[in-house]
């Protein structure tokens, strides 16, 4: 695909505007942190890996052209930075993972003069890195997509929700370049859509069969039979498995399994947060409830009526039949499973 | 409410379009059956019982200033109409069972001359009838309501998909009535929104407590452990039990089993099918893929996707756990309580 979906050049970042898609394709050129957070806020950027990219790169805008009287000033500095990012969104947890790491560069700097640098060098890493693990993620993930199968993802999770390639939508990808035969049905992810807007919109310029369902017609096509797995991404993975993602997947995990169909979660290991025991530590991010009265920009609910707006939901382990990862398959049980996960990462 | 989803007036249908709801509220006025059939596929009159109303109402006019030569030629007209009405919408029931109620009444006239005056009162006999066994209904229902509860329901049932009053709407109205602390989550129902736009504009104007949600949110609701009872109508109820809804019921339907709570459905006998044995013998609607892919007009997904837009599905009676009727609430085993409370209605 020719979508770059983040890019750092000429000190800006350069941001394909996901709220304007599909019906038009507009980049925007941040040239202040601030601009980062807004369009993480507004979700011109989402998806989990896409967002720690963002914020890398974010943290390198907030730097840039500062002056830093020594180091304990630099780190100083990137503390400010990092922090207003860290609370731009709550869930994904690839934004407190990235700005971690950033951090951890940050530390080792001795000569602060090269400190913007080095950070943009570590910002393009965690990019091509992502890049790579959602290639290994579609390795181990296609393995698990029988020649045939249809395939019900949920929200975005290709290239645009990612540093390139997906990780759900990923997986599909990988099985069609080993020449299987796969359709999708893809959710139309209400509130915001991002399965009609941009699942969809990737779909096609990838000519992968698909199909453009609304949220509430999974069940009934999963009990027509036609359904061969579910396929989502994950914003946090907690360390028993349990699993933040886009509102309606737990309603999705609840379904594949009275169906028994299986239900896979495909995500890179910094999505995993160990430091979270449960699905009940995981902050839900609660949005506007405009996003729900409305619909394209049109009020489509009566004035005066209450809406909830939580945008993601927790399918517990116990739904899951596999979390893949770039480092291979996770199995039940998750907790001992996922630690070795990461561990080989850190390992490396 | 001030309220009046269709009425006769004048020698003619008044309707409210529901299409152009909650912004607007626009009355439209019919004088010729092919508007109506025209109202019904749009969707500007809905809701099984309403459908009912409608097809009496639209027989009487497409009889009303015709000439009949005698009694043959009189039914050969009424079959005419019927028939055009009868494939204006397959799912709900009533469109068939008011017009088979209106032929019987239709066979028996023996002056042709009276002929549209007598069907004319029998299409206002179903409609004050439908009101009546909705607030039976209510009566009914609310017993199974607790003081406190927090009831979701799906799509519209209320003023708007009656003759007034409401099915599952009517249910909740009769509890409030009762003096029952009742809160409402209602889902937008996608494609066409009626919760959204009818149910929630209906409980605004009533003062009824009530959170819209996605239908993406309800199971995240569920596992939350704030959800009291689903509740919702029925376009056509099989002799076992399996109903027919719209789409997204089944969903809530599997949601609520998970979860143990009690999922019932509300209706007038008139939606009760004994023809059909199972819900595997109810013909399920399929409608535009634009309902789908746009909304208010534009396109929400990419051109060229494909999507899919049945109007209902089935959940099996094995999850309901009552049907809530004019005659009384109907439990497992559904076969014979439905033939039971038929029977009561066709016994009086």
């Amino acid at each position: 695909m020719g979508i770059e979906t983040i890019a750092w050049a000429n000190g800006k970042i350069r941001l394909l505007d996901q709220t304007r898609l599909p019906g038009e394709t507009v980049y925007l050129e941040l040239s202040h942190y601030q601009q980062m957070i807004e369009a993480i806020q507004r979700l011109r950027i989402r998806g989990a890996p896409a967002l720690g990219v963002a914020a890398a790169y974010g943290l390198v805008l907030g730097l840039q052209g500062r002056t830093f009287h020594d180091r304990q000033d630099f780190l100083a500095k990137v503390d400010e930075v990092a922090q207003a990012l860290l609370h731009s969104r709550p869930t994904a947890v690839n934004i407190g993972w990235a700005l971690k790491r950033m951090r951890q560069v940050a530390e080792a700097i001795e000569d602060v003069d090269q400190a913007v640098a080095i950070l943009l060098s570590e910002a393009r890493r965690i990019q091509s890195e992502d890049v790579e693990a959602n290639r290994s993620i579609g390795r181990f993930g296609a393995a698990l997509l029988p020649d045939g199968a249809t395939v019900l993802t949920h929200c975005n999770t290709g290239t645009l929700a990612t540093a390139g390639y997906g990780t759900a939508l990923g997986v599909i990808r990988a099985a069609v370049e080993q020449g299987k035969k796969i359709h999708v049905l893809a959710t139309e992810t209400r509130p915001l859509l991002q399965g009609a807007r941009l699942t969809a919109w990737e779909l096609v310029q990838d000519g992968i069969p698909a199909t453009l369902i609304t949220d509430s017609m999974a069940g009934h096509l999963m009990a027509g039979g036609t359904v061969t797995c579910a396929l989502v991404g994950a914003d946090r993975i907690a360390a028993n498995g349990d699993t933040a993602n886009k509102i309606g997947t737990y309603t999705l995990a609840v379904l594949a399994k009275e169906h028994r169909i299986p239900f896979y979660v495909a995500a890179p290991t910094s999505t995993i947060d160990l430091s979270k025991a449960s699905g009940a530590d995981i902050p839900i991010e609660e949005r506007s409830p405009e996003e729900v009265t409305r619909f394209g920009g049109i009020l489509t609910a009566p004035a005066g009526i209450q809406a909830r707006n939580p945008a993601f939901d927790v399918p517990p382990a116990r739904y899951i039949a596999a979390i893949i990862t770039n480092e291979g398959v996770a199995k039940k049980p998750y907790r001992r499973a996922l630690e070795r996960l990461v561990g080989a990462k850190d390992g490396r």
